[in-house]
């Protein structure tokens, strides 16, 4: 009889996993279980549907169940729910949504790519149908209906990170009044506050208010409820508060976690517990500069660290050594990105540092078309290793991350940025490339 | 009494080193020797003040001759042409253009950043007025004035290289019919054959007639003589058959060259006689992949050699660690770029190789005005090292070179690449960057 692996959770990591160990070993039998409608999808891609930008949310399906199946030989039962894991006796215990029955399915190697948990505000009327996560397609689908609908004139985006941000222009450029509320002092958290100050600027000349400092203690039809009393209208609520590592299964069977919760994975994507292995969000990943396990929710990640499970669990070797946070965003005309620390991370994290933000072209100064970006580079006093990098400009700036992603990926210094041999040419950059005159004025 | 700099040569790598020498030692006489009129200027804007993308030659000028002399006290003298160096005696003999008056001028130190000389074909007619090269602003000058007198009909580029498909592609944006006649067998050499392939389709496309492995014999009144005994008519001819190191002032002083006659010099700029520096084209560069010195005539190098040079005049020290011969265009609506060595360059050095070409999206695939990018990588069989790498493909793709070169600088292997945390989000990316999507393919 051949072996079989179970996979829990159909999206970037699990499937990853899944097409990866398939081509190594023809005879495993593979089944995929996936709680909701799809597989493989881009949920970053959601607020694109929202905003018009993306005609529909098939779009953002890469495969689907159908095509694992045809394809890949691959088992792949949505609408179908994992309820429990039992190491000792290699199964677990699975619900069909459909047909409201339940079955244990015995495995050979699990892997959990269970993702993340919407953090939802733990105050009453959170659960109110006009209060929308997102998080799956689902989700994706129900905003689009709902928005379709017409009645929704003001929308409240609770939380300033990425996607309540993505979610607050998409909701503008459809056509609504939006607030974004959020508790801390600046958005994007992310970001320094210096940048983060550049990007609510950016926000209000879009249209979009913006509340900080500001907590959300309750939702009623209608209101959205804030500390001190005070109150705001919201024909839709969006909840961009952040994910934690959906590791419920993996704690309920004795599978050790980590930092924020997220279930304790080696550099091959192994559980400490036999048979058992964890990718994605729900997993914990080697942070490159940080030198330790850390809870990072990014689909990179995800594709990375299941594709490594997957050469493991498929009989071949791959090791996963670590990401840096790596993110870029485009928010009212500004591109946003930041690889590795922030000066306040490095700060918290014990780290003495020197940080410089720069402000140079993206192309030419006497070139069409040039724009303004700032760059800001964090280092590490001493050995002058470069620690961070975040930059915010226009078209072609952010994802020039990656010269500092690689950079802090070999361990770079200031010095050897400088010395970088970067493309130029009149149309794509100064001379002197904006992140080696960063270095410079570090230096 | 002072001691005194005398630098040969305004341009990039002679006014960075200025420049920086000024910074660190306000008492230090400097005194710049440019034989042309302008300072500073970006040349490799040339192409684009003749197509009309820039307003004016002006705009190419980055600082002019009395901006030094007033914010730097550095005594320019724009008009004067050195004419010997005397190294024992510690002076240069100095002719001052347009007074007719030739002067000697003892240095302390001296930097000879002469640039590079046009290579202009051996053979009868080279010298009319109708044939152009495109090297100092006066040769753009001299372009732009020819172009606009109005009788430039027929055009031909000899050489298929960075700057005469540049400026072949500026003419017929311009509205000329434009003919490019190059001795090889494929268009930009700097490129594999099959990337040039491609680009010279996107040439043809745009509506520019390319003659590949045909020689140019001579030049008449109106016409261009090619081998085989046919010819072209041309109104107007550019001469883009590439540079070599000036550095016959340092030859006939005795100084030392090394590769297609560059000046040798150390990591800090020397050369091989006390108290003469180069910089710039014409010197050689150390390349970071080959280990070994070698002539690399790119704007970039002699910014940064310019300005190690400077510091180590200054009093300071600085080392310039190489170059990997990076470089970025943009030709008929294609972004091409490169970095180390190409496969056919690999081979011809000795290295085995493995190689490897992928087509990929610059976006999502689902994301509007995404577009295709071809990128190439190089990597040494055993050790895995990534050699070189090239790309091409549309907006948003060629920059993203900078990656692979700053992976290279740094020995990244191959599996290196998988593994980097490199940007991601629908509008500047798959999920599953480019760059590590060829680096998959290739393992």
């Amino acid at each position: 009889m051949s072996e079989r692996l179970v996979v829990v959770g159909g999206d970037a990591a699990g499937m990853s996993a899944a097409s990866n160990a398939r081509r190594r070993r023809p005879d495993l039998e593979i089944v995929a279980l996936e709680r909701g409608r799809y597989t493989s999808y881009a949920a970053c891609g959601i607020p694109y549907t929202v905003s018009g930008t993306i005609g529909s949310l098939d779009d953002l399906v890469a495969r689907s169940p159908q095509e694992f199946r045809d394809r890949q030989r691959i088992d792949v039962r949505t609408g179908h729910e994992v309820l429990a894991v039992d190491p000792k006796d290699r199964s677990v215990t699975v619900r069909d949504l459909e047909r409201g029955r339940e079955y244990s399915l015995g495995y050979d190697e699990l892997l959990i790519a269970t993702g993340g948990s919407p953090l939802r505000p733990d105050v009453p009327g959170v659960d109110l149908p006009f209060v929308h996560g997102v998080q799956t397609l689902e989700d994706g689908k129900r905003l689009v209906e709902a928005s379709a609908e017409g009645h929704v004139e003001s929308v409240v985006v609770v939380g300033a990170g990425y996607i309540g941000l993505e979610m607050a222009e998409a909701f503008v450029l459809w056509g609504a009044e939006v607030t974004v509320v959020d508790r801390s002092s600046e958005v994007m958290e992310a970001l320094d506050p210096e940048l983060g100050a550049k990007v609510r600027e950016a926000m209000v000349r879009r249209g979009i208010d913006v509340m900080l400092d500001t907590g959300v203690v309750g939702f009623e039809e209608g209101r959205v409820l804030l500390d001190g009393g005070a109150s705001l209208p919201a024909d839709l609520v969006v909840l961009g508060t952040g994910l934690a590592p959906a590791s419920r299964l993996a704690v309920d069977a004795g599978i050790p976690t980590g930092h924020k919760g997220a279930i304790r994975v080696d550099h091959r994507q192994r559980t400490e517990v036999e048979g058992v292995w964890a990718a994605g969000d729900c997993a914990d990943t080697f942070h490159r500069v940080l030198k330790r396990r850390v809870s990072l929710a990014l689909g990179t990640v995800a594709n990375r660290t299941g594709r490594v499970a997957g050469i493991n669990i498929g009989g071949g070797y791959a090791s996963f050594p670590g990401a840096l946070g790596t993110a870029i965003t485009r928010l009212c005309a500004l591109e946003i990105s930041l690889t590795g620390l922030t000066e306040t991370r490095a700060r918290a994290e014990g780290f003495e540092v020197d940080a410089t933000t720069i402000e140079a072209s993206t192309r030419a100064d006497y070139y069409p078309d040039n724009s303004t970006m700032t760059v800001k580079l964090v280092a590490e006093v001493g050995t002058g290793r470069v620690l961070g990098g975040q930059i915010l400009g226009g078209a072609g700036s952010a994802k020039r991350i990656d010269t500092i992603a690689t950079a802090i990926t070999a361990s770079m210094t200031v010095e050897d940025l400088v010395h970088l041999d970067l493309a130029y040419a009149p149309p794509f950059s100064p001379v002197w490339d904006p992140i080696a005159t960063a270095a410079r004025t570090l230096l």
